[in-house]
């Protein structure tokens, strides 16, 4: 029996970091949440303690401030790429490095050159791996927030004993959607792939009848595949967050002003937890 | 001496309300968290464990879910009031119901007529007090983030021993506002009146030179006051969000591709803790 | 008709100031977040950008840090009631300075020297007020949660149209308390009066058998005026945690192993929102 | 090219399942956050919005609540087990049944037989995957912050043009440690298990040496698996929460009450982020 060090990597997570270019008086914006990490051969610095062979974590921040200029942030997953390699050139012992960006939008207050409000709602990330052999992107979105209010059903499920569930006709379809898809190669243009993937997500879940929230997803992993041809897969991870029809029947409601109080799909409690956790992949062979 | 009961209220809070208005193919939503509470004459329920003139919280939760039908929601303010009239009336004992409402913004998808996405940003807010003998209704806003890339400065200020901050002439100025504005009438068109301080606080907020977040507040609010003649004050708290600007200084960048790499401006660091925290009521007299 | 500036004052919020006593080899750590602000006569900061008379914030904030060593905490009341005093001292034009602190609290490893675990639970608070003339103390505690899983009722409520819910006879009491209270005097070992507070809050919420959740606050704003005598009032607010019985009738149990499932006050889910909100001052006249 | 179905499971999420043992008036309490998923051939339910297969996550969520009575929670583990090969039982589609548990701490007040105060601080946690036939375990602890004050160091790193880090000699060494470890066979009384497993990475964390974090883990890991014959590996993540020391030399200090002013290790600001982010497994082989 021998005890020995497994997987194992470091980082600096959560760099704050924002770029305003300012070459004309008309600014932009751009506002990013970094985080980085090295794999490869580290065992000194676990067992002995023996740190010549790691960049610190400090420096790799650096390099992520300094790469805001140095290269410039087109999109994020360049900007990634750009830093990844970065990190692996000055890193001997590494093997790999991942970084992580997440992307908080801003909108351009009025025709204001150098003001900003932000958006808010859906973040744009991106994970890509830079390895001395390999390259991989992934790009995505998170808290893309949706709701159907009608045109949701779910019916003749399988039941058991703890069943108690009544199929629901009509019924409200919400989910704050984790999408992530990966890119066969790296000549993209990253940002008009980004904008057709939500586009392409948004449609399909407004124009989906939904028979199960799997099938929504399965429905837009399919459109987006078949809209970019560039992607290999799309992987959803959809919180079903649960909104339930308030029972209004135990209410003593008689003669004005509470005559015919009903709740025909109008009146809902938005729950915060259990909530249902649907999480598919479709994938291009 | 004597040991007794001081002030004291009770209510439900964050009842998450969702309305659905499916009277036409073309929906609409609603989005509220929705928070009551009752003071009065409540001692016996401290004091001798009485509830005889304690409406439950419970009913309060379900009255907030009845009245999102039976009243509607034309505007959060509207509803609030009408909320708590009713609270007040079925409670004798209560002299005064507080109504608070948060609002979440929510786009139609396309022209979808049932599919929503969470906008994300501002969230609207209001606060009202109904009372036997008096109403007040106090509007807002808050989690609006802004941010100006110049225009700002900061210097000229007092120092002591412990000062160690360098003047800045040129600095991101940025925070998440939370605005909150007091009516002096009833009869008001509380959507247009909300859209018109929102359109307000951000124009003068672009358009203000800063020497100081404190005269940045004091703009907005003269501003809004002098457009809203129905408004008798209105009140910030503004998070100063500290962006740092990231020191280039100690990097040894000789030669290509690092050479002349400065710092003009571009990139910073946005700070979590600690924060400035400036608070201001500009009024009307 | 004229409009001016009316209430305000800035400050530094959120300096997570931890200070390790290393005089021996034992070491003793204090956790700290502390927020300052300071009210006065700042007026020509808002209208007209003038900062002579405004101590920077991030002067505050060094002075925070610089205080933990020069002055110490022997306990958060004394050091800011310290902190309070330098702060308007060093700014002529302020009135009075306030100063929050939360402490969180940690536990030795072991009998180790210089190690230690955060202990979690309850945090510590106090909030200062430092004026030309008064000097205000309140102490208090947060994220207090305590439950009672019997010895709970609630019935005998004041009911109408929207009134669903059935009386309770045992039921689970769940909080998670806010107390504060505030001190006659000066002269106190603050540190002991807490340790006193808290055990008093502890054991009465243990000892009283609840009718309501405002009575078990009653009795426990008693009970501590009643063994603190250089206390002037004590407030509570207190969300009710609501933890709801899970209702197993609609199972479909028959024969083993699933004979007899019944919940008689055993299985609960603990809900999120809406919760009520139960807020009461207990005062000495 | 052919658009299919990838990996995909469902299940609900953060049942938060609260169980009073009450056989006796000393009542015992279990506070526990479940999860459950199921994976499996569920294409239909995606392909075709046929349900059949599908046992609702409503269904499971009602299993949760109903196995803390009829199996009992003896831990979370075994709970866990019970739980998962009943949702496996229950679904022919499903292959293996995921179920993850935390659990919050409470602490007896006093010796009341039926009040509790949360403890806070560390949370115990597991993740069993019961397949038709292999079954795993994995334990872990979370949220288990811990603090050296002396005795880590941080230098002899890898250094490039954008490192600008000071080698530390002494610095405080803080984490907010995640462990998860995975057990050999299930027959393990898992709160002993449980409860060395935590006393040896605490008593490792206190009397380990620390060249940098990596070499804190791997003594952690090692000292676990030495003492842990049944363990097959352990796996940390371990966000370095900085401390950073305060700067007073910028601080115009002279004679009394300042006189002396240093900070040779005494005062920090406790940093949000950036963190370094140090993740290790080590195995026994």
């Amino acid at each position: 029996m021998v005890i020995e060090l497994g997987a194992n990597q470091y980082g600096k997570a959560e760099n704050r970091v924002v770029r305003i270019v300012r070459d004309t008086p008309r600014h932009e914006i751009k506002d990013l949440n970094v985080s980085t990490s090295l794999r490869g051969e580290f065992g000194a610095a676990h067992i002995s303690g023996d740190q010549s062979q790691v960049l610190p974590t400090d420096t790799q921040k650096n390099t992520a401030f300094a790469y805001a200029k140095l290269h410039g942030i087109s999109s994020i997953e360049d900007y990634a790429l750009a830093l990844g390699r970065r990190l692996l050139a000055a890193t001997p012992a590494a093997e790999e490095a991942e970084i992580r960006v997440e992307e908080y939008a801003w909108d351009r207050i009025g025709d204001h050159d150098h003001s900003f409000v932000r958006r808010g709602g859906a973040v744009r990330t991106c994970f890509v791996t830079v390895g001395r052999h390999a390259v991989r992107v992934q790009s995505g979105v998170k808290e893309l927030t949706v709701l159907n209010s009608t045109d949701s059903e779910f019916k003749g499920f399988l039941t058991d004993e703890f069943t108690t569930l009544p199929e629901a006709d009509d019924r409200i379809l919400a989910t704050s959607l984790v999408a992530t898809w990966r890119h066969a190669a790296l000549d993209v243009d990253w940002n008009a792939s980004y904008a057709g993937v939500l586009e392409t997500i948004l449609d399909t879940f407004a124009g989906t009848y939904s028979r199960a929230l799997q099938e929504t997803l399965y429905a837009m992993g399919t459109a987006v595949l078949e809209s970019q041809p560039g992607l290999t897969d799309i992987s959803f991870s959809a919180p079903n967050k649960h909104h339930f029809l308030v029972d209004f029947s135990g209410f003593r409601l008689d003669g004005p002003p509470f005559e015919g109080l009903s709740n025909d799909g109008e009146v809902f409690i938005a729950a915060d937890r259990p909530y249902g956790l649907i999480e598919a992949t479709v994938v291009r062979r």
